[in-house]
């Protein structure tokens, strides 16, 4: 798939070779003609379409840098998958309920239905995944941000990839909240795949562009991901930054802001053009009316409030990471995982299905209700017992009902669908296919809101603690709740900012924030590591800031002591015989040169093409020359002492966007730090 | 004053050295006692004190690091010094209302009070500010974001200098409209200086922290300052962010999140208890329901708002620059400013209250409302010509009839204010006093938004382009104008967010960023310096990215060719008499080693004091000694390249908070890069 990839940035340069002879419009200042090679047909119009192209580009390019077309370009590509995405997964769902309701009457039918359904697009998803781009199961957030700290994972951008990802997680999706699996993660990972195309075309059109544009552009789409998921631009880039990085640029803001509004806005008119929304309004509509005031104690009630979404995702967090080891040391589920992923998934399905049958277990948990209803209606103003009475009068199907209705009371309801949730959750996070992981834990953390609010309405009932009523206070409690838990779990705050955005109330952001930061506090202690970091631990990516939840010293260990055996180096005299011995033991892309063996003062480094390069010529002709008499000596840019702590090298590596550095001392080579070193440093 | 900010450190340490004697409590891992020496008296009450303090900072340092006390303290206190400032402000502007209206029916006492008042205040602030701390003056951004880069200015973080801008500030503030001059920029100064006074009160307590926490403290006290202003911590703490730096570590997030909700929620508290605001709102309430749409085509009629915002602030920024430019050229200015700044303050104070007087051009231009009252009136919901018929029937003095009166029709009033408060805010900025630039452009924005709504509504007037009503549409306007404007003023996004966090309106977040993207891309195009920076460069403080804007081709400069003289070294054998020399020739206070003076091979640098310890003892007994058998030659940690360029140097003398960075050819020292080389650099 890389040579794919690679292609049309060769193409270019073979068009810039040939372009010496034809004439050059004098608008443009650089150019590389977009269709060339005289042995083609229909010359003239190609040449007349050629010229249009050309006199466009510069017309664009004179209002401002072709990187902000691709910018925009990624926003709306990605709020168009996006909306595809929700599209095609409603048709399913919908076809899935139309069935299953046609049904009425034959429980057998109907279970078939309930549960075959899910398990067939869970195992199509995941066999196909698996044959077609075996890393696209599960998040992709931990590569995504490993691949942006400066480690270079090609196969992870390709094309084929983002295909795969897409059709996947359509699959992961429709199986609705029988797996409960969401879609922000993957979608990251698409819109960074999405980047990573849009950067090649850019460099198609403008080829000399800067060295780090392609970096910039992947950052960018790591932002776009989530603002086009939600339509949420602010939070969407807050929480890819935090999510992403441990270190955030200045100059990358205003492109990642730019992209997520083209994103969100394109995201939203696609839902006004489809007659989903009338208007452009609040994804999550809320009907609450905005500054309703909160009072001082009761930031105390969120303050709890956090603590206990806190301590209930560390219970999660745990659980998740006993079952991830579980999973990668339990002999048959490796040797099942490794061959069978199709029935692994099925298996795993069949049994959620079962679970969540509404006929059996499903009726006490909301399972009929997909994740979108489950958390609209969660997040619904008002409080629930009071309404319950006049529910019945309504006409369509209210998803409060299957929250609320008399074989299943209130809080048996929400009591079981937490406790349900938690273990499924868990088990659903092991399936091999595309799947996210925020939206459930969202989902989950609002329930727990409601529960505890209904449950304090229900017990402060006598004493009236907030004039204004409960509702609100319910209501606040959900969306607050929400935030802490999600926030706790991936470790962040702007879920607080994601929660405000998505309903439209910034009123209780102050809340929200503190009842966030209070389950951050919980959930950070100890070192225990984040959902993400756990993921990355066991994937054993390079990723510093995850790897220090594991092992807290690593940081603050000195480079020297992690330096490996003796690295390869030339000196500078050295004749073919030399060179060709380094070239055979080393694979280094840049192999290190010292003034003699007996000094060891490093001079700088020369490439691998170019050692290739000298031996193919000594072995030609004159095979008495010297190293620096024909390759040229590069200069090292930064060195580092065997003092540095290794926390100081992987900023170093990410801040240059370099694969090595060099470690002297007194002016004399120690070893190389590399991304693969900075991994196993972890071990 | 450094020496009193240095005290309670020194005095830590002697608290250490005399600890060894005493009962330790085993609870406590490590501890310094509060009070001790034996002299003193009282000496069993004060165990008693001292134990049950220790006691009580094991119990806190249980729960949480002794700095996360520290950061809800600087929330708090910041929030505290906030809300003392504003109800100065509001006393000492309400005394001047009282008084100007007791004078009514007498215009020569009313013009002597209108004019005499305010150049009283700036007066009294710009001679005290000048006498007690001469760098009180201005904002106090462009040297607060030096510092937070690397760079050491000590004074600039002292507690008198506090002190004398919280007064100089509460003059400033007090002179009113007529100045019209804001709080933001002193606000995020003082409190970076609370944070470092809060920071040395951690040191205090638990001497055994890390090496950055200051810097830590002072970056959150960097956020807390704008979170703590309007009581919006969300956009508070991304304004500082986007202003301050140009690289933001992920790991001062929670800490600035969580001291700005600190500082955020007391502000409220605050304002609450006073009286002023019955519950916890948002700052400026406004009376809109909040899910009201807005239809895909005013996208196009915001981002075209956005470009007028991004034209006028280039208009704006270019005066600001030539008239700093004229002032810092002027010879008679110059000298006056250097020696009467009081004279130069009171002049343009009475010269601006001159113009503002209500019985002249000030009632063509609202100038009886203070700036609170002006930014509620322009951000009031509905369309004032419609509710201008009304207005007259209102008991209170509305600020509505200051706008739009018989003898002033609405869009003479705002055209006549925004022509005439382009030049009078380019004056005011030249007051040397401090002084907050943000909140008058805002303001600004706000009018030019109503301006362009009120017109728009009256135009359109017959064609409904919004079934909602144009009441909406021109409040929206006018809230975007005001973020689009103060956004391309100061080259930063979060005024979108701002504003929508003041106002508790979230549903308007897209066209808000995207009339604010707008607004950026004009006013950053060609290098155009944002209103900081122009102060940095004027200042010539050592900040990249605004010396950026003045030279382009500066950050991809190699180190090489901005490196200065030979700087001064040392070999390793050297004597005494070499060390004096270098001592005498050199300031630095890391002075490198060399392996000889032929070889010049770096082996690392020697400390200042030890050579003076060296010198000392050579004179005393030993004078044969070399210098590598006394001092120990501290490794360098990271060395750079000659073909570095500056925006890499600068980013590692951040990354690291050093002050030299050594510059090496094939392990030859060729030179040092020191903060004030990266300035010069510049020039």
């Amino acid at each position: 798939m890389k040579n794919l990839d690679e292609g049309p940035e060769r193409g270019a340069d073979v068009e810039n070779n040939n372009q010496g002879g034809e004439n050059q419009s004098e608008t443009c200042h650089n150019r590389s003609p977009l269709l060339s090679d005289p042995w083609k047909p229909y010359e003239r119009p190609r040449a007349i379409v050629k010229d249009w192209l050309l006199k466009l580009r510069c017309c664009f390019g004179a209002v401002c840098g072709m990187e902000w077309y691709g910018y925009a370009a990624l926003g709306i590509l990605t709020a168009f998958l996006s909306f595809l995405m929700d599209f095609s997964v409603l048709k399913l769902l919908n076809a899935h309920q139309w069935l299953y309701e046609k049904l009425d009457g034959n429980r057998l039918l109907q279970f078939f239905c309930w549960t075959l359904y899910p398990v067939c697009l869970c195992v199509f998803g995941s066999v196909f995944s698996h044959n077609i781009c075996p890393f696209a199961t599960g998040s992709g957030i931990p590569e995504v941000r490993t691949i942006l700290a400066g480690f270079e994972m090609p196969h992870f951008l390709s094309v084929t990839h983002l295909f795969t990802k897409f059709l996947g997680l359509i699959c992961t999706l429709a199986a609705g909240s029988t797996v409960f699996l969401g879609k922000v993660g993957p979608f990251v990972h698409l819109s960074t795949m999405v980047g990573a195309y849009v950067s090649n075309l850019c460099t198609l059109i403008q080829p000399n562009k800067k060295d780090n544009a392609t970096r910039e552009m992947l950052v960018v789409a790591a932002g776009v991901g989530v603002a086009s998921c939600f339509g949420a631009p602010v939070s969407g880039v807050l929480f890819s930054v935090e999510v992403m990085s441990s270190h955030f640029a200045l100059r990358q803001y205003v492109p990642c802001f730019f992209s997520a509004a083209c994103g969100a806005l394109t995201f939203r008119l696609f839902s006004f053009w489809s007659g989903e929304g009338e208007t452009l309004q609040a994804l999550f509509k809320t009907n609450f009316p905005s500054s309703l005031p909160f009072y001082p104690l009761e930031i105390l009630l969120f303050a709890l409030l956090g603590l206990l979404c806190g301590a209930v995702s560390c219970c999660y967090l745990f659980c998740h990471r006993r079952i991830l080891q579980f999973i990668n040391t339990n002999s048959v589920l490796v040797k099942m995982l490794a061959t069978d992923k199709g029935l692994y998934a099925g298996a795993v399905a069949f049994f959620l299905a079962c679970v969540t049958f509404p006929h059996f277990a499903g009726r006490y948990m909301a399972s009929k209700c997909t994740m979108k209803q489950l958390l609209t209606s969660l997040l619904k103003g008002g409080q629930w017992i009071s309404q319950s009475h006049n529910a019945s009068v309504q006409l369509e199907p209210d998803p409060l009902l299957e929250w609320n209705s008399s074989e299943s009371p209130l809080f048996f309801t929400l009591t079981f669908f937490l406790l349900m949730k938690l273990w499924m959750l868990v088990l659903a996070c092991t399936l091999p296919v595309p799947a996210g992981y925020f939206m459930p834990v969202f989902v989950y953390g609002a329930a727990l809101g409601r529960l505890v609010g209904e449950g304090a309405a229900f017990l402060f009932s006598s004493t009236s603690i907030n004039p204004g009523g409960y509702a609100l206070a319910v209501w606040i409690l959900c969306l607050v709740s929400a935030a802490a838990y999600s926030g706790a779990v991936t470790h962040t705050l702007s879920p607080a900012l994601l929660a405000i955005e998505a309903t439209g109330q910034f009123s209780h952001a102050v809340p929200a924030l503190f009842a966030t930061l209070m389950a951050n506090a919980v959930a950070r202690s100890r070192h225990r590591p984040s959902f993400y970091d756990a993921l990355t631990i066991c994937k054993k990516l390079p990723h510093l800031p995850s790897l220090k939840k594991a092992c807290p010293w690593l940081p603050s260990t000195p480079v020297g002591q992690v330096l490996g055996v003796k690295s390869v180096r030339l000196q500078k005299a050295a004749g073919p015989a030399e060179v060709r011995h380094a070239v055979n033991s080393s694979t280094e892309t840049q192999i290190p040169v010292v003034d003699s063996h007996e000094s060891q003062v490093l001079l700088g480094f020369v490439l691998r093409s170019e050692l290739l390069m000298f031996l193919h010529d000594s072995e030609a002709e004159n095979p008495e020359k010297h190293l620096d008499e024909v390759c040229s000596i590069h200069p090292n840019l930064v060195l580092l002492s065997p003092h540095n702590t290794i926390q100081e090298a992987y900023s170093i590596l990410s801040l240059f966007g370099a694969q090595t550095l060099f470690v002297t001392d007194e002016g004399r080579l120690v070893g190389l730090i590399t991304w693969p070193e900075v991994r196993s440093s972890g071990k």
